[in-house]
């Protein structure tokens, strides 16, 4: 019997309460930070939620976690699949390690040495192919249909959904103030979603943006269009946000979040850099997109109580931008 | 009057109590952090004292209070000056713009900007004068006979210890097990001294030990030899580490130390990229040297609930050693 039940539509408060339940014991209930002098520098009140500090160093691990236990035991048995170069990479092979079952993952054959090593660390049987979304989904295709595998998607996914809307939901329940503004990066729109959904939920008053690079502006044109935008290039630092919005959750964007800010490469830079030098944190330059936004729109965040999610903190480290 | 009593021998476990409550208003009470995966790769149980999340990054914050407030209203307020070209400085610099009072910092001329405009942040005079010793002093003593500013020394004094001591009181009333072990960086000895102190006092069954880089040993041979040893280069990437043991530093680490363990130069680089690679904290190379000894001394620690202070995070971003 699986442990949480089948989602067939937009996760409901009562969801994201079970789910948050369910996952509690895979996942790193993370901390929320300040600092003074960001405050002093942004005129605002910044709460960080350090999803750096999460289990694979991300906020993933709560969405693999939260599909993989909507699996009945048969199908669980025969492990987990995804296809991803990145932390989802890494979710899904931690989340079938805990639950003590095989993990397939499709990866490009340019990943970084170290996150090939970092996923085949938690037992995953990694399949390299070429870089390109075609490769990689043919190789999933040829591993889902040899093993039986389930395919958890890194985003486009009501589970998953569910599972990234719990960062949002600890960070208002635990926050020392209630928010005025929570403000989360948006790639796929997993964790933008989620966040929404957790604020409308669970502190109604609270504003929702979204952070994205100028460079890969699909979730900002999309939303403004009120169409789902493709991005044309990848051309940012930011490798965590490269991907478009999935259907799912552009249609919970367009609804929930209130407003989209895009930010230079530069000021993505900066904001790393700052959170490195002042809070000494490794945060990934996806994770820094926020606070680029907040230190480029300065006269929207000012004064206000704001709640940022650091969303990941995996960064080559021989391969820094300063 | 001085808010705490002047210390004229090794401070007693009473004095590092009332210390410990005295500096609590300018000080953070840091977290300590675990991690999974270095403790399956030490085959230990560590336990990590987070200094480098401390106010201006460093343990340093807690001595340069502890000697501030020994100070009557009088002698504070003509303010307070130190030479130092690093963690120190911004110790005293902050101590005295908290306490209200100016702050004269001699720093060699060949500082990096960072550290200066950190030190200016907080408000300090700066003098810059040139990179040795005597110049230094010289500076010091002019500044200190113009403005009757009273001389913190880094790490030879009794209330700089019982600062410093703070830190590893934390560590053993926080961890959530009786520690067997607690490292620390030794550089003049005054996280050292103050370690084992606290240690000494209050969690007996302890051992002590420093860590210290092959390349500035003197810690090393002085305790090994019973003599006062100097370093005879300062070649190595833990800046905070080549200053030799003080006479009263040396005194304490020479009667309540267990042993001191030396690290090379890749062994320190090493566990320096580990902590930022798993951990996601930004820790200076020489906060980086305890799990060094620890990687390079497996033995020793194999099994041992073992406390490590991060002693700081404070690193110029664009001369890493990776």
């Amino acid at each position: 019997m699986a442990l949480l039940q089948v989602l067939s539509q937009i996760p409901t408060a009562s969801d994201i309460e079970i789910t948050h339940e369910a996952i509690a014991p895979m996942i790193h209930r993370t901390p929320i930070f300040t600092n003074k002098s960001i405050n002093d520098l942004c005129g605002a009140e910044l709460f960080f939620k350090c999803e750096n500090l999460q289990k694979i160093g991300a906020f993933k691990m709560r969405g693999a976690a939260s599909a993989a236990l909507r699996l009945s035991d048969e199908q669980r048995a025969r492990g987990l699949a995804t296809h991803s170069s990145g932390n989802h990479a890494q979710a899904v092979a931690l989340s079938a390690q805990l639950l003590g079952v095989p993990a397939y993952i499709v990866m490009p054959d340019v990943s970084p040495a170290i996150k090939v090593a970092a996923t085949r660390a938690y037992q995953a049987e990694i399949t390299l192919c070429e870089n390109n979304q075609q490769a990689r989904e043919k190789n999933l295709e040829r591993v889902v249909a040899e093993t039986g595998a389930y395919f958890i998607h890194p985003y486009n996914d009501y589970h998953v959904i569910a599972g990234q809307a719990t960062a949002a939901k600890e960070l208002i329940e635990d926050a020392p103030v209630p928010l005025d503004i929570i403000i989360a990066p948006v790639g796929g729109g997993g964790l933008l979603s989620g966040t929404a959904l957790s604020t409308r939920y669970f502190s109604a008053g609270t504003k929702v943006f979204g952070a994205e690079p100028k460079e890969v502006d699909d979730a900002w044109r999309s939303f403004t269009t009120k169409q789902r935008q493709q991005n044309s290039t990848i051309n940012t630092i930011a490798d965590g946000l490269r991907t478009n919005l999935g259907d799912k959750t552009f249609d919970i964007i367009l609804k929930e979040v209130d407003a989209i800010f895009t930010v230079s490469e530069a000021g993505i830079i900066q904001a790393m850099r700052l959170i490195w030098e002042r809070m000494k944190l490794v945060v990934e330059p996806s994770g820094a997109v926020p606070l680029a936004a907040i230190l480029e729109h300065p006269a929207v965040f000012e004064g206000k109580k704001t709640g940022i999610i650091f969303s990941g903190g995996n960064v080559e480290l021989s391969q820094l931008p300063f």
